[in-house]
């Protein structure tokens, strides 16, 4: 028996109109800036006006989630709950975490794995994942692409970003 | 003494009338397709009309539980809470996760975990649990009955995504 | 200085009008049966009303906390939140896990865990941890009492039931 | 440059009308016990009349959360986040697990600990955290002061208690 | 291509009217003053008046989600939810723990991380995650500055949540 899998490929049409803001940590700003900047570029491709693609910062990883929700706000009072409408049609949250001494990392690339998820439903948008949780420098650095011969995931970040927002258009 | 089991065994007849989504990442194609298959298979052998299972994609497992969100809704604007109304009596969330050189495998498999599972509580209808979370290639391989002598994990989804459904009929 | 520790030892009297209901998995049938039996036994030695006994079921332990809700609700359309009410004064879910060779055991077992906790505010009424999450077969065997010298902890979870419904009585 | 550290110090004048419940799990009854009288103790000399401390108890340390709640609820029928009010200024929920040959003490611990927590935004009160985490028995003993040079942890518990309860007076 | 990131710097103006609570556990005395006083010192650098930053304390890290919560409240009554407004702009939470013999520090990290996380979102407002989690003694004064060539992380804290609350203003 053969089924139609309807997958979720031709969305450039859709993506012209839409909003996409990059949330990124600013620690370990060499691999950040290459997966933001490609992130980026990638929309673009895709179809993403340059002008409705925007880029804010926050300090750490732990700051991503809050950084997603007040960005995603049409303004600084009202509570998002009462107007549950987001400014964005998709959020990538971009950081990269190393396992270090302590148990930091542990806690919370976990404690952001989960909001950034639940966040979701909370301003009903999309919300890509796009925290690195590596052992060593050099897996970050693969990950964005600048080891030869790695892929930088900001692309893939992208693409699923257009992706999960066409689903609501 | 002796109790009745109610079970849960004689849907058939309820099965006629349902509604199954299948969500799927698109990672690792060939174990879910072969997964996503069987699943389809087995719920019209079970009764389900095929023009009443629609087969949906995202990339990564990470999307998984927003895709289940975004295709469960009636249309892209009302909010979830004030419609109460899901479009599916069911949903099946499939895809694989295989354990790689960081931390991504467990932080991501936990958050969908998590999230898959309380999210049947805000569409108010069941969701079941296709995640694979592989340390090998070959242990994914054998669940999606590619390796000799092992069964197909997608005919159990399909079985409890009815018998799941049924207990809300 | 002595206190009085009011306990919730007395609940015989109370026990005669309650709706108790036992959602249980059906995987590892010989361990889990025996402890929905003794669960149910233990019920009515403590005086509920044999036909206020609910016994169902639902393929594998991650259904477990949507078959609670689900069997819990007073019919399939109305929300829960909307009511507040529960047919049962308090559920037992029972299921068997035990160590395989992937993450599955691991994901699982924590998100049933936490959902069944949370599921309690959520229903506003007490449901009991009957999950066994087991390394061996045999630690499976041993605290369903089919391993000589064993108890059957089906017994502990049908005490812990009628004193937790007990509370709000 | 000195700031002044408002820390939380001075309660005793509160204290005489305030009402603390202690909920704790009857599982290991020496430690138990010796941990709840301790902080019942402990609310007195602080300045909590007899009078308005209640002490009830639960079968497992699973069934805090909802023991909790329960008792925290003025009758068996409202919904708490009607009222929003709770019967009592704190509670301390007071526990022991020790890790046994399965993985039930990490399930149980870890959900425990969480829901705990959430709680307090549930009733709007503190709920403080005495649930002993053991690898062994001799740890317990010594958390709970039965081990010669070793302090009964429930006097800090009732110090929180007392603290927390202060800063909504 | 060239995209310009908006980053998040220039907060200089308006931290001038922020109001931002310090709420601290006490163990640990030596590191966690310190970290609260680079903290509060650095913020005074960054343009908030000394009269508008308040400190507060609680006994132990497991006390610090419901502190951040009962000193952002207006009064003792009125349940946050209906009002969706804090007395302060942002919150830092500063503490320490140590792994000890028992999974205390596991369980109580990880439940102090999640809900610090997600209290942000019924406050409305940014929490900074000041808590230590390390395996030794000598981590904690590491990162309190106490160890030649080590810096303070209060400072960093600081600047997070006068980054953080400008986002709303």
């Amino acid at each position: 028996m053969e089924f139609k899998d309807k997958g979720s490929y031709e969305v450039s049409d859709k993506a012209k109109d839409m909003k996409v803001l990059i949330v990124h940590a600013r620690w370990n700003e060499k691999v950040v800036n290459a997966l933001v900047n490609r992130a980026a570029e990638r929309l673009v491709e895709l179809g993403v006006a340059k002008t409705n693609i925007d880029i804010v910062s926050v300090a750490g990883s732990y700051e991503l989630p809050f950084g997603v929700y007040a960005h995603n706000k049409n303004d600084g009072v009202t509570p998002f709950k009462e107007t549950n409408t987001s400014r964005y049609d998709a959020t990538i949250a971009i950081g990269t975490l190393i396992k270090g001494d302590t148990m930091h990392f542990e806690f919370i690339a976990d404690a952001v794995a989960k909001e950034l998820m639940s966040l979701q439903f909370k301003i009903s948008r999309p919300i890509i994942f796009g925290l690195l949780t590596c052992f060593t420098e050099e897996q970050a650095l693969e990950r964005a692409g600048l080891i030869e011969g790695h892929r930088n995931l900001g692309e893939d970040w992208a693409e699923a970003a257009i992706e999960m927002a066409a689903k609501l258009k």
